[in-house]
């Protein structure tokens, strides 16, 4: 049986007059896009527009639930009681719920934004909190969960569904967590250095480190960047590579997860 | 067979640190309560209490949709287009249906809030607007519509279900429409008088307007409210009334719309 | 004595991680610019640096107060009591004179941006409001208003100093206001058109309106655009034109007002 | 010569319909108020009337900055770059400044509020980056801070006027921090325990901490609350035992710094 992975992507990540990123190239790439809710970016219209998008494209669409902090874009920590940071998923889920309607398609899975995703990855009570909103409004939404991560582990304590995921284009710590975007050199724009560390995380599980070391990112899941000029060639020459390499890419609901 | 009427109210009218009105003792009155959605007021973790106290109660959830306007508690008209407010709607119902999971219950029914329910009542392309989100998010959820409104219109020609709103502690124009709250003596406070408004809407369809003119409010809901001091005694003492007339107080969803 | 005239902007109409428009370039062809503060757009790091890039341009910062609405980008109309409207204009005049500070700049001019400035324009109690916001915070500050409008009277109402102002690259309705930007056609792409009406408006005080009719628009001030991406290019030959008609471009300081 | 002392406490902490705290009353209690500047609370409309209250109550105003998170009313920790920190500071300050004109008042100080208090007392960084706001916008301006915090320190090292506080209402940890007030039992509701407190903290400079110990805290201003049913009532009565103890309650203006 062939090899199977899906590859995502943030989109949406717009707000009223302003926009970032090459959303309708990007979904002609990936298979799965994590739609921004409003709370770090992606206003009713964007998100509106990008379902429709989605569905055109035959991508499946994901809550990407982000801190209020529209000025930051989700980028900086926010403390939060685990209790309000799980209602503030719920919302995001339910308001993408909503709009997903407009193009008849079910939200299949979630992946927290930004440092909400960093902070989640480390920290038990946000990767729980996460896991609770999902289980709550929808149990059927996979938990995108950064491999090897507190997400991962929470998760699985709550029977989620659960898509492991690896990175194309950004550096990895020797502790299998993603280097911060904020150092030079930690994204990869190299089209050709990206497909490779694609297509090996995808055959052999592992990727090599920042400091040259060999880790494991089994991955059910690979991400993809449109937010800077480089991103979707890139993101495009890894989809070949992988193709290339005998590997099917998929929608996450045609994981087997 | 014995009259029915539903009696409603907005809730979830607080902020984070902040809150207005008497929610819990509120929620012993009425039968279907109107949650704010985040726009104008109601925060993730106030609309979480909200529903699962709506659970305990018995009463029935329903979106309180409100412009994108904290500061003015939605009580600022703000021009948007059409296709804007649709979508913000629809953004709200799906937030709320992502809350309600949490209690279990099913949202019920919509009414605009503040300056929207006011532009609403009067504009065919706001109430239709309203109407779509309705129709693409949830075609099951009841349009609560100012009697005679334009909203009352475009849920008929939207082949919505609807229920028709008359207010029990608002004093009335000659035309149907309220008389603006920011007027003195335009929100009846006299428990006695707003008890017989209720019951008369409920008995004979009709009310006396501002100038002394009979005219014809057909309602199966009325609103009462509970956000200034007297407020919640007056609903008590209208239900109470009603009541004693032989009406029934019953949630939207039993009624026969 | 040489004809003098002011060439203005609007800039810092970014937010966080979002930018439009060209501010760099358009700095070097204004020499006034209206800077936005936060409430539609322009967040205190990106006023913070178009403050410091007016001063090393030579340009003068005035305050450009929106409407508190990001997602709507200040291009909604909403209904406020004039109170409230003046004190957030106050509001945000102290805010610019807190960042100009960054650059050793005094605030020279407020001009409204736009569903303000047009209601403004039309609506005597908005005119005054943002009127009195001026004199109360600093006397100093020149009010920036369509020639004609009820700012224009407003602010000769109240005694402020005043410029009125003209636009290079919009087309006029015959009672002197602007066409809507919504409808096709009435922003001028075309840097010829754009530079005659310029011209013409700087050295004979009037214009073509819509409809083919000679109105007058007597200007200290002539507004030009950078968010689209013909306007920094119709801008620098309107400036280049004025200048070949022997008209200098001048900071509104070293106007006669 | 008779011991001074200043009394401080936060005002203007609503939010359009919003209000917290009982600021009419608090403001005949204290010399000094700290004014919400619109970030975690406090709009326009509210700095407006504290301003002409505090002008009739004979109180100096400060900026009371915060993070920009009205959902956490300013009590969620944000992590922030240092300039995005000053910026927000610097605007809030300005915002302040232009607000203060309607009452004819000068902002004599600034403390920052809730977690950037507790983040800025422990992080240089954000120390030194409010200290900067304050030196740019109006190196007249007081920093108030915690005693023995990196806030002192700061305003040491930038060479700004500096008022050293303690806390009436508030238990101290033993390194002279306060403990968190989401611990019950860390603000003082007893009268007479806050009145000794303060009288202690006046003539002797030290306190007991929550474990008994003697720590030195010397204080320039004294915090009092009014955002719990009894605080005012605490904040009256240790007024009262300062001026028994023969302590002026005075304006930061006249205290010498």
């Amino acid at each position: 049986m062939a090899k199977r992975i899906n590859l995502n992507a943030d989109i949406a990540e717009g707000f009223g007059a302003y926009n970032i990123g090459n959303d309708a190239e990007l979904m002609t790439v990936i298979k799965s896009a994590n739609v921004a809710c409003g709370f770090h970016a992606g206003d009713p219209n964007t998100m509106h527009r990008l379902c429709l998008l989605a569905k055109q494209e035959g991508v499946s669409v994901g809550v990407h639930p982000g801190f209020n902090d529209l000025w930051g874009f989700g980028r900086r920590r926010i403390q939060m009681k685990p209790a309000d940071l799980e209602y503030m998923v719920a919302y995001q889920i339910g308001a993408l719920q909503g709009m997903a309607q407009y193009a008849g398609l079910k939200v299949t899975h979630l992946k927290p934004h930004g440092a909400l995703n960093n902070m989640a990855a480390e920290d038990e009570d946000y990767a729980l909190a996460i896991g609770r909103a999902i289980k709550t409004v929808d149990p059927a939404i996979i938990y995108v969960a950064l491999f090897g991560s507190r997400m991962q582990w929470a998760a699985e304590k709550l029977g989620l569904r659960l898509a492991r995921e690896g990175f194309v284009d950004r550096v990895y710590l020797d502790d299998g967590n993603l280097a911060s975007r904020a150092l030079s050199g930690t994204v990869l724009k190299d089209a050709e250095a990206a497909s490779r560390q694609a297509v090996r995380m995808a055959t052999d599980g592992e990727v090599t480190s920042i400091n040259g070391k060999t880790i494991k990112v089994e991955a059910d899941t690979l991400c993809v960047h449109g937010d800077e000029p480089t991103a979707v060639g890139v993101a495009r020459t890894a989809r070949t590579a992988l193709e290339k390499a005998g590997i099917a890419i998929v929608p996450l609901t045609e994981m087997d997860l």
